[in-house]
């Protein structure tokens, strides 16, 4: 097999990494993984470097020398590979719903909470965008950032209120990117999901027990 | 078919729409549209809200009542309906590496030419996102953006130095973002390949002559 599996590079405090770590737990498949320490700044060695000179987590290195960076690749390629459970839809509609909510989630939720997050961290000073490149932090973005996440909560209810998962009627990668985003923003900005949104809460409540959670 | 396609709802003068309107005709298919005349502020029309309420162009309109927004979940159901000839990958690497590399050439790219766009124009102030929310202008991010988009242009032609398309041995949906990113860029910033990334250039002058440029 030459398109094997070798290691999955990844950080258990790098959101993106949890996202991954969460699929593999649905599939209910065992990958080995390869803690990169990013406290250390272990992303910048020349170790890692060598296996991806973009200096991020996480990374799917196949055993033919392939290396495979971004989340929604790495998922790609692990349905593939492994379609039991489907987790990116089953039929083009499911397929088109999955990658339009899960994008949703990414951008509207994920990536503000991100740059919210980077924007504000003095260890992250100069390093605003993960990557090769250097970016310098800008202070405005830290409000609207939250001004996003603040929509983010208020479109999500909506949207919970009339469907019980992100992407419809199943469990999806959408249901994952959500979850990981809203313990991010928990956690990274001290923003939850508020009281009155409560179709959201109660989405919280009812995937909080999926297998990939703890992951 | 209760899933047959209805109607693409796209402007000529949004980029992500020509991002679809690429992708069909290099599928050699015919999809009915609908144009949505953003310069006339149609986005925002009672008429156009119903059918997509975050007032963005490409929507995918689905006999069955389904509305696909989100260039890759449209692309996403088209493959899956119309397989040939395939954009996305044909086997679990070859799809990896497609959505790896075209997310590059849309975070790397195409995001900062638009992040450059939207904070600047007079136009748009009050709108710097598109979608249903009101978000200032950040004029800190334009220079930011060029910056991004430079670093673009370089990162990409180490890339075409090594392989005949962006994704690989074949033309792929990650070739269809880098094309439109570049026009873009080189129509609303005036930021075109720099002279010194051969590699890029001729990459550009291979794929021109594509069926999906002029769509």
């Amino acid at each position: 097999m030459p398109n094997a599996i070798q290691v999955l590079y990844e950080s258990t405090t790098s959101p993106n990494s949890r996202r991954v770590r969460f699929f593999i737990a649905e599939k209910g498949i065992h990958i080995d993984r390869n803690p990169v320490d990013l406290s250390a700044k272990e992303q910048f060695s020349e170790a890692y470097t060598a296996v991806n000179p973009r200096s991020q987590v996480p990374t799917l290195a196949l055993a033919d020398g392939t290396v495979i960076t971004e989340v929604l690749a790495i998922w790609r390629y692990l349905e593939e590979v492994y379609p039991s459970a489907p987790l990116l839809g089953t039929n083009s509609k499911t397929q088109a719903l999955v990658t339009m909510w899960e994008r949703r989630a990414e951008l509207d939720g994920f990536a503000p909470v991100m740059e919210g997050v980077r924007n504000v961290i003095a260890g992250l000073k100069g390093r605003a965008l993960s990557g090769p490149h250097a970016y310098e932090q800008i202070p405005e973005l830290v409000e609207s950032s939250r001004q996003r996440v603040a929509n983010f909560f208020a479109d999500f209810n909506a949207r919970l209120a009339t469907v019980p998962f992100v992407a419809g009627d199943e469990f999806s990668a959408a249901d994952i990117t959500t979850l990981v985003t809203v313990d991010f923003s928990a956690n990274a900005l001290k923003m939850s999901i508020p009281e009155k949104h409560s179709a959201f809460r109660q989405w919280y409540g009812r995937v909080s027990s999926r297998p990939g959670v703890g992951a």
